[in-house]
């Protein structure tokens, strides 16, 4: 059994930064797999091109290839039955589903804070890939984009209000242990601290203090990576 | 074995809307269990004296009082464990509760769209009592508070984003079958179907296709009340 992870990396290839990437590490520790990850930028679309499109993470299994965290999830619940269950059991997997989806959409809502921070965390034709394809993406320039998110931050805190107060209530979304709906949701978490120091989160909210137990979870796994104290 | 649950009334008393008991009515359901409701009005305190408190879900099982639909889904889940699980097993007890939560957030965002129309459904000394209990707490009239309603209907929906895009993917949040989080989320929209004509939800949205199959479910329990085709 060999497991490979490509990973997106900044020009520090130290800084892996994806949050669906982030996803898949988490898991792969929680199922307690051996990984080796592969540091991947925006433009080595070639690189993955066994995987049939051009994002990570990609994930290689003995010779075979595939995209898209939620499948890579699934993939491994079912081809390692007998490691612990990323969905707490098969009844699960449709709350996990769910969470992959928030956190998708926390991607979304995150993303207008931190998209020109992370052009500082590339160089070269990566940065200009970056910039191109997200200015494309968003109609305006990263610069314009981002303007004025500190006046936006409340709004942004407020709409964390069911996480918070779960959080308040159990240390994991998944209970006293976490579950991959604890990994999808960190993930846009770890991400923006990766590549951001814009605070997103008060030292005194339940999901800060969730994210720092997952970022201790599996020996600092997550912590391991070039980040801000933010 | 018997259960009753002690369950919020309009003025007529079949009426019933309140959006935690619904949730506890198909937890029942979802169980197995027989319940005989009984119709509770708001100024009714002492029916439910015995339960410590003066809040409705309070269920009622050979003598033993309870209140806090978190709780009474707990205890049918710990004292019914051979029935069909409401959390789809002990792992899902952790996502159940964000749901929830969820819900009673939700219930936080429908009110300013039907609180005054909650008022209509009542009559008499529940009438005042309503209007002087919620105006205290929201600092204003009723009139005032759901005022501009429908300028605040788009920012609502897109809030629904998370729920609306795995409901596209699946036909419960629990998957292929409903479980406690579903409850739990639709008690909150049946609710407002129960108190208001306003139209929360556009005939398109996979949440309003979600809400309609809870309404069939275990044989259009929650469709036998007085309600609005909203």
């Amino acid at each position: 059994m060999t497991l490979q992870l490509y990973d997106l990396a900044g020009a520090d290839l130290a800084r892996r930064f994806s949050p669906y990437c982030w996803r898949i590490r988490l898991a792969l520790a929680h199922k307690g797999l051996p990984v080796e990850t592969i540091a991947w930028q925006f433009t080595d679309k070639e690189a993955i091109a066994a995987s049939g499109q051009g994002r990570v993470p990609v994930l290689v299994h003995d010779g075979k290839w595939m995209a898209e965290s939620w499948d890579i999830a699934n993939y491994l619940e079912e081809t390692y039955p007998d490691h612990p269950s990323l969905f707490g059991g098969t009844a699960g997997r449709g709350t996990g589903r769910y969470f992959s989806i928030l956190g998708d959409v926390l991607v979304g809502a995150i993303f207008p804070f931190v998209a020109r921070d992370i052009f500082d965390r590339l160089e070269g034709e990566n940065q200009a890939y970056y910039r191109r394809s997200r200015e494309a993406r968003i109609g305006m320039t990263l610069e314009a984009f981002v303007a004025g998110r500190e006046a936006r931050l409340p709004a942004f805190r407020d709409s964390l209000a069911p996480l918070r107060l779960t959080l308040r209530q159990q240390p994991f979304l998944g209970g006293e242990q976490p579950l991959y709906a604890d990994y999808a949701v960190f993930g846009s978490f770890q991400w923006a601290r990766c590549v951001s120091p814009f605070v997103l989160l008060s030292d005194d909210d339940p999901v800060r203090a969730w994210r720092d137990r997952l970022l201790d979870a599996f020996g600092g796994l997550a912590r391991q990576v070039p980040a801000f104290d933010s």
